[in-house]
């Protein structure tokens, strides 16, 4: 049985998993989930993931959910190059923790601009409330400086010592997903997020060419 | 050399760790942190952990913070009950998947409405807003239904599985800081946490000392 993975492009942590995937050779199978149609909040995605969410996994009836679990498991299971997913322990521990921190840092900053500034004004035909969107930009900003400042801080060519890991991928797709050019005062996250790019090219442009577009559509309106 | 623990037992994550290291028999220094003086923005902490936040641990020079990220890294070196954190692939999959969903849900959702009502209110000295009290208490409840409906509604005792592991205890850690009865419409989540405070006896009681004295203190303001 192939490897089952559910996903959609227009999240971010789909994105990480399918670049991961794809970078580590993993055989699966591709099952998108129309977000748009509401596809991850009805039967049968209900049935692989009970909390409706991408990216999740169905590996031969094992189910999981939650991007950075299944990076675990898929690192211990099919076993991946060292530098994308460590398995000394204090090197493992080091991307851990970034991991870790990114969800109510990096992650919760960034997502929270984004579905104010973007998806909710598409869904609703509003545009974004001022107030709120100041907050989460302020949010984002005190993240993406944490990311220049402490994360690269040291000179390290990428987040968690001097090669590529998941935690580079998780982040780049993160910040990917604002519209607005967040490496103009923060030199080191720019020099960074070109390194990504680069190293994860030609995957990385390919799977980010949705959001690219969404970025394009939602400029010209404005 | 002994590992240290920086802790504050007024921090969720800092209870739980605290409460993993106690019924590990882990040997660990106690190294409190003052959060009410201020002291995680200060040196000597922030050579500990940059981030300022605890709880974090210093491991014969080896810095780590993160409670999740800790909590692996810990039972990888120091070997701990299976039942607490598996070794065994799909079951650590499981408890892994627990503890990422946490993050952004079960956790944002009390730690939210902690900071609004009791938190910031203390700081301040000025009551909650109402308005921003509200979606929190909302998002809180939509994250304990879940619990409630999902993560114990197959029927299990624990959240993964038939036994307590680290999963509960973080969860627990968080509800047990919420100021009003949460169990009162959720007869699972109720029947649950007795299970984990009754397991946990009687280190869990001795680390929620500090908290249930804010809560009677804040209601008698009120």
């Amino acid at each position: 049985m192939t490897l089952k993975f559910y996903y959609d492009l227009m999240s971010q942590p789909s994105r990480a998993l399918k670049l991961f995937l794809t970078v580590t050779k993993i055989p699966h199978e591709d099952c998108p989930v129309a977000l748009r149609k509401g596809a991850h909040k009805q039967e049968p995605f209900l049935s692989v993931n009970r909390f409706g969410r991408v990216p999740a996994i169905d590996d031969d009836g094992f189910k999981l959910s939650e991007s950075v679990a299944i990076v675990r498991y898929l690192s211990q299971k099919y076993g991946v190059p060292n530098n994308l997913y460590p398995k000394e322990l204090k090197a493992q521990a080091a991307v851990d923790e970034f991991l870790e921190w990114q969800h109510l840092d990096l992650r919760l900053g960034c997502a929270m601009y984004f579905q104010t500034k973007m998806l909710r004004p598409m869904f609703t035909g509003k545009p974004p409330n001022e107030k709120t969107l100041a907050l989460y930009l302020d949010r984002m900003n005190t993240s993406l400086d944490n990311v220049e400042n402490i994360w690269l801080g040291s000179g390290n060519p990428y987040l968690v010592g001097s090669q590529l890991s998941v935690a580079d991928i998780f982040a780049a797709c993160e910040i990917e997903q604002v519209d607005i050019d967040v490496t103009k005062e923060r030199p080191k996250l720019g020099a960074w997020l070109e390194r990504v790019r680069r190293d994860l090219h030609p995957h990385y442009a390919e799977y980010h060419k949705l959001i690219k577009k969404l970025h394009t559509a939602t400029q010209s309106k404005m």
